[in-house]
């Protein structure tokens, strides 16, 4: 396995291994790699020819509040469960490289990228999409992987990936999940004891939604969400920041359920934010 | 000479070209062209092996109020000069094809895009930077050539470029003038024989600009700018839209001229706009 530093070296190894006529898969992630992430190189171990994998905590995606700089950096873990899944390339830039004086362009998609969880944390959809375009523009990947977890940026990829004519193919994986349910996450590692206890009822809940769906009991989206959120209330120490129905493919809430549709929550439990969403029809 | 309508034919031409190992020239239009556009695409003929231009009147970087469905199309003059300058592909997408239903990325360069032409033309270059990374992504240039008159729009493309990391090579060609000094422009076409005279001006006072700080006679921008600005509002029916001395790289107002900068001006004269500008120091 083969660990990167330098933007021009990671260009230079894309470029020879494209000229080559080999595929690319690519999983771009902030690090702190878990079973989520390992499904993703697992899949793009099984597609492609190379697999390049990028490490990358990207202050663009930070908002000034949030977890930038306590954000979970375990690279001695990370680079030993890639090399169990067979990736090819580490690319670990550094944020000077990625961002160096004078940096100021951005790439925004606005249709997308201010509800939901662009409205909890404002221009955080701009920092993914732009750090997203700078890597395919560095990795020239075939296939990029995205887990459906964070579902709005997958949409949001999507549009930026169609929209800009960019070569790459979006692969959304699904969301990979502890046995009782709970979406695994970096963030999770946050909770302590009796709050990873309480975070799994964000699932539960969700999954209590497509029930009251599938079986006709609700089918009007807000007395559904008055329902769920009062069920997330009662979580010690939690804060609803959303529970919505939306369009899966313009995000656009939806009011009358009578069409697939993405139930999508984030809650705060203690000082920890979790997202988790799950299609209802 | 090839003329290619599809944007998936476009893109599947420069993987197939660019794969075979040959550079590609690309320069992107407007069409209604002129000397200014022949000799862009005469540098694009000496330097790669093959030459694309792209003829698109890109309604995303024009106001509201501005000249989008009046801007002078000329086709058969336009493939007749291609054709002269040896061009291999002419690449002519519809508006529809660039932009379908949904489309919704953009691209900013927020340090650069606000100031001068900016200032006048709200969204201008975030239509400029979006439409020309699409059509890098189909054109798959090696090389894209610009025009100097355009100064800030090549150092908002140059920006886009380093900060994107994309792979192209952008090279900035001098303006080309009319015998009496005017900058070439397709606006040009608009000016009335009595116009036409008094446009030359613009030039005439840059030119004066720059004698007056060689000679050392004004070393401060706001005089400098003040004795150009009298001469420029002579011009009957004209209207100053800005005259700057700018920094060549950051295009930051520059007070005292102690190291090479840009003086820029646009000016309407009736109801066409035109803009140059010359490096003075």
């Amino acid at each position: 396995m083969k660990i990167i530093e330098s933007v021009s070296a990671m260009q230079a190894f894309a470029y020879k291994t494209r000229r080559q006529g080999h595929t690319i898969g690519f999983v771009p992630t902030m690090g702190a790699l878990h079973e989520g992430h390992a499904s993703l190189v697992h899949r793009a171990r099984l597609e492609n020819d190379v697999v390049v994998v990028s490490i990358f905590v990207n202050p663009l995606q930070f908002g000034p509040k949030e977890d930038f700089r306590k954000y979970p950096r375990t690279a001695a873990r990370d680079l030993a469960l890639l090399k169990a899944e067979k990736a090819d390339v580490v690319f670990v830039p550094t944020v000077q490289s990625m961002y160096p004086a004078g940096f100021a362009t951005r790439i925004r998609v606005p249709s997308l990228d201010a509800i939901l969880e662009g409205a909890s944390r404002p221009g955080h959809f701009q920092g993914v999409a732009t750090v997203v375009l700078k890597l395919f523009n560095m990795v020239q990947p075939t296939r990029a992987y995205f887990g459906e977890k964070d579902y709005q940026q997958v949409r949001v990829i999507r549009r930026m990936i169609d929209d800009l004519n960019c070569s790459v193919r979006l692969v959304a994986c699904p969301t990979v999940r502890e046995p009782d349910g709970l979406a695994i996450s970096s963030r999770n590692r946050y909770l302590s004891k009796k709050e990873r206890e309480e975070a799994v009822k964000i699932h539960q809940v969700l999954f209590l939604g497509r029930e009251l769906v599938s079986e006709k009991i609700m089918l009007d989206s807000r007395q559904l969400i008055r329902r769920l959120s009062q069920i997330l209330a009662k979580i010690p120490g939690s804060k609803i920041d959303y529970i919505e129905v939306v369009d899966p493919e313009t995000l656009e809430p939806m009011q009358k359920i009578r069409r697939p549709a993405i139930l999508a929550a984030a809650v705060r439990i203690g000082k920890t934010r979790l997202i988790d969403n799950i299609i209802i029809s």
